[in-house]
């Protein structure tokens, strides 16, 4: 089955300790959506300006995706975001950001996008994550990913969201901040008040934590040696996870949501491997299936 | 077979946001010996002042623990530590350190000892690591646990010991500090170049790595929904390893590691329910091993 993402479709300039990589691509939903075309056919719905560069649209399609719901504006900007990463990859500041053609922007699906059964809403503001919703039809499952900035400006859009998703995805510091609960474990039981039957936290290295009907699962990060750029992995582990659940043919979301996490924690530990998405889109399914038997063997006890 | 733990055996006067607790018996021998006592035989090598109360020797002996190598100087002070947590209990401070009878110390073990097989050297100078080592004749499996302290003012001697231990434990801060490499993952080999075949990172709530000739062991930590205490819960994590690999009746060191790690971070999750070692001292080899098959469970994928 189909999925869609919707999200920010971006230009990202990243600098590390080692280098600086202009105009990237970049953006929640050009990471997700990459992540999901390993496992599932997958639609974009996103928007780009004029200098928007055409061969990022050879790599989307590369990719197989679907770029029918994604609207170019020949006369506005792209949304750029610039970034700096310190000497141990694990902090990052924001050095400047440009909303351009993503400010205001509200999506238009195409009439093929209605039925789509799993939705990724990537991280982008609420308010467009519920037009997006809005044009849909009965969604076998949704899921939202979202940030700190929208708990700050637009909860309220956010609390509402909550209430319409099957799924939400977060990080621990985010987690925290939304039901001001200290204890992340604590905190599960809390966010299922608002809304989602199962909830995601990311622990970035030290994987991740699933929250259901059936109880914890706690995922392993894949250990990795070199971090070249963590850019958008939070947004491929969102993604390949969403991919995964599509790409099966029989089963329950409960029986498969495990694998589909580790899958998903798998794509991203490709996508720290480069800059923007230069591993990620060289990665192949049988790599993708190296890492998870050999996850399987690194926590087996 | 029988343990040996060697390390502090100390006082322990431990405020967090809530409460005030003042003298309890902590040091990480006291943690370690207890933790340990749930599975195998063990021996306790310290030193206490003649303030040490009565209590806390009782509590040792409720536990089993052989004391004939705890030494008492009756007109000595035993080792004090007082230390302050913060509200999310991850950040504590130390408030003063009184090393009493500890400054200095010699053991000198009884002959009975010279022969146990199994040998925590919990965390303690290295020169007092290393004079109890001297004494022993051919251990089976010998573990160190360590600090940053060590490191900052008695690097020679812990290097020195790395060459004569099988295994070391240290967390990750620590792991980067010894090797001078951000990169947990990339500290591993680097930390088998100096000397021990067995590496175990501790990473408290995201659970710790193992790494040894047979390659990673991921493992998870025991979701706790509250922490009263996190005081002792390493020294318990190694106490219950060690304690849990004396006890296996056949099979190699190998076989049994991921499991001893298991059940160690279980001890360590008791540890951190009570101030001191008021919860682990209550615990049951029947809840350890529901919390062992919990944890099975909660990462089964």
């Amino acid at each position: 089955m189909s999925v869609l993402v919707v999200g920010t479709t971006a230009l990202d300039s990243i600098k590390t300790p080692k280098s600086e990589n202009p105009r990237l691509l970049g953006g929640s939903a050009s990471h997700a959506v990459v992540a999901a075309s390993f496992f599932a056919p997958t639609k974009l719905v996103g928007v780009v300006g004029g200098d928007f560069p055409s061969r990022y649209i050879t790599l989307y399609k590369k990719h197989g995706v679907d770029l029918t719901g994604l609207q170019k504006v020949k006369d506005g900007q792209t949304f750029h975001w610039s970034g700096e990463y310190e000497v141990n990859m694990n902090n990052r500041r924001t050095l400047n950001t440009v909303l351009g053609v993503v400010d205001g922007w509200s999506p238009k699906l195409p009439g093929s996008h209605e039925t789509t059964p799993y939705v990724l809403l990537a991280n982008i503001s609420p308010a467009v994550q519920h037009i997006v919703l809005d044009q849909l039809s009965k969604p076998k499952f949704v899921i939202a990913d979202t940030m700190d900035l929208w708990m700050n400006i637009a909860l309220a859009d956010l609390l509402r969201l909550l209430k319409r998703v099957d799924c939400l995805v977060l990080n621990d510091g985010e987690a925290r901040q939304l039901v001001e609960e200290d204890n992340v474990v604590n905190a599960l039981p809390k966010i299922h008040q608002l809304g989602p039957r199962y909830v995601i936290i990311k622990k970035g290295e030290h994987g991740s934590i699933l929250s259901g009907p059936k109880g914890v699962f706690i995922a392993p990060a894949y250990p990795l040696k070199k971090v070249v750029d963590p850019t958008g992995a939070g947004d491929s582990f969102v993604g390949g996870l969403i991919g995964y659940l599509a790409a099966q043919k029989s089963g329950s979301i409960e029986t498969h949501l495990r694998r589909a996490i580790v899958h998903g924690s798998v794509v991203a530990s490709f996508c720290c491997e480069g800059f923007g998405l230069a591993r990620t889109t060289k990665t192949t399914k049988a790599e993708i299936a190296a890492r998870v038997r050999e996850l399987e063997k690194l926590v087996k006890f």
